[in-house]
């Protein structure tokens, strides 16, 4: 199933899109789940979402704005350099572990939503990843269970200010900066997606594909990841893991790419959907 | 004034410190106010707060348990590096731009609360912090103005697990086990600090001082802080900013110094208040 989180007519709720459109179940099922995130915490959110797609409103994707699937994670993190193309490309040294930041929700913008170049830079850098998003409290799992926790996955833009991102040490700055971390268009349950360590994941600016890779390049795959993380805080639903983008990416070129305001950016990755972004400039 | 939070009776409320004890002014105003994060977002919080004490609860100290006093914050940023005696004791270049990291809800605990020694680790290190706790919604402010948006301070102690904190360049794994940054006793609104780069401020291992200098120390003063922040992402009521810790953290000495279970670490911090936790091994 494909889940999304939308405003229509100036309203903000959850969905289905089926063949026949966007089912608004969250009308219906807001008094008990305020949020798509509460929503795939209950171990029953398919069945109860397959019987309120008959009962509920039909919208047409063109009346919606797409929100990021979760607007409001309590956690986001990001595994960086994690595709050895992009380690060496940015000339980090190997190591054993998983390189973790985060990003706040407030980062986040839907699919079809500008991602803006703020006025204090001009290096806003693509980057294609795949999210797997928690489905179920978890704490200290196995790489052998990691996976289970998982509800499914998304197409993510970790949009970068690589300028800020290297003021210091810490790449927090350059990767928080507001409306710049695309996510979606939709969360698709995972009984879609299939192995998540093989999927072909694509970035295109402005028609030209510029990263392109399989997800079985990536260096520590999901499950240690998710088991390494889940090894110092506990992971609750609606906590999105952003797995790591390929090489590629416009900052180590040269001459070097950055997106400028009127491009089009689009994230493809297989059995999970294209996400699509035109570039504004903040005023 | 001092804003607490704590549970009583096995329920979370809020409320002030008087000299009579503890106004549980959170139990009549918490239809209004859920949460001492929701309370001083609004502009007329003192005078609320004045006017519910006569008619509150009075509880003694003893009979509480103190809680962080934001539990909730949408965000914890910590800076980095930020005494000059800390940067050099860490083998750090200078940069021109503060270090910023942040700190997940879960990792936090009241005064009073242990200090948890993960399972995962030997390597916990205490940081005394001053913490800046956020009173207004503020986007793109200058140096100028950045003071006017904190509502108050307290005592932070930003612990630390070193060998997680390397596993990569990125600081957030050994900043995030649970239970290991300590925020308390009270939140102090800023009318009974003072000037906030004018304060002692002291680490006490077991009785003994680790840390003493004073808040003029500071590379990046917290106006310097929250302007450079609020570049990038809108800074909102219960936010928290850590300062930044002074010289003499314990991995770095020769021979290092860890903390261990039955521990008592303390830090004091001038017109802001005294915060202990003892140190407990998971378990």
């Amino acid at each position: 199933m494909r889940f999304l989180t939308f405003s229509h007519n100036g309203k903000q709720s959850w969905g289905v899109r089926t063949d026949q459109g966007v089912s608004n179940i969250g009308e219906r099922l807001q008094g008990r789940f305020p949020s798509l995130r509460s929503f795939i915490g209950d171990p029953e959110f398919k069945r109860l979402a397959n019987e309120a797609i008959e009962r509920s409103a039909l919208i047409q994707e063109d009346e919606i704005t797409f929100l990021p699937p979760i607007p409001d994670p309590d956690k986001i993190i990001c595994v960086g350099l994690n595709y050895e193309e992009h380690r060496v490309e940015t000339n980090h040294a190997p190591t054993g572990f998983p390189t973790l930041f985060t990003r706040f929700a407030a980062s986040q913008c839907g699919h079809g939503a500008p991602i803006m170049l703020p006025t204090e830079s001009r290096e806003l850098d693509y980057e294609a990843e795949l999210v797997a998003v928690i489905g179920k409290p978890c704490f200290k799992v196995s790489e052998g269970e990691a996976l289970s926790n998982i509800v499914g996955y998304s197409c993510y833009n970790d949009g970068s200010i690589r300028d800020w991102q290297t003021h210091t040490t810490q790449f927090l700055p350059g990767k928080n900066f507001i409306s710049t971390g695309a996510f979606g268009p939709y969360l698709v349950t995972k009984d879609e997606v299939g192995d998540p360590q093989d999927l072909a994941i694509t970035c295109r600016l402005n028609g030209q594909i510029v990263q392109s890779a399989r997800t079985d390049q990536m260096i520590h795959n999901i499950a240690s990841q998710i088991s390494y993380i889940s090894r110092f805080t506990p992971l609750v639903p609606g906590d999105l893991i952003v797995t790591g983008t390929p090489g590629g990416v416009g900052f180590t070129r040269s001459p070097q790419l950055f997106m400028k305001a009127g491009d089009l950016v689009e994230v493809e990755i297989e059995n999970v959907g294209q996400l699509k972004n035109p570039i504004v400039a903040e005023t």
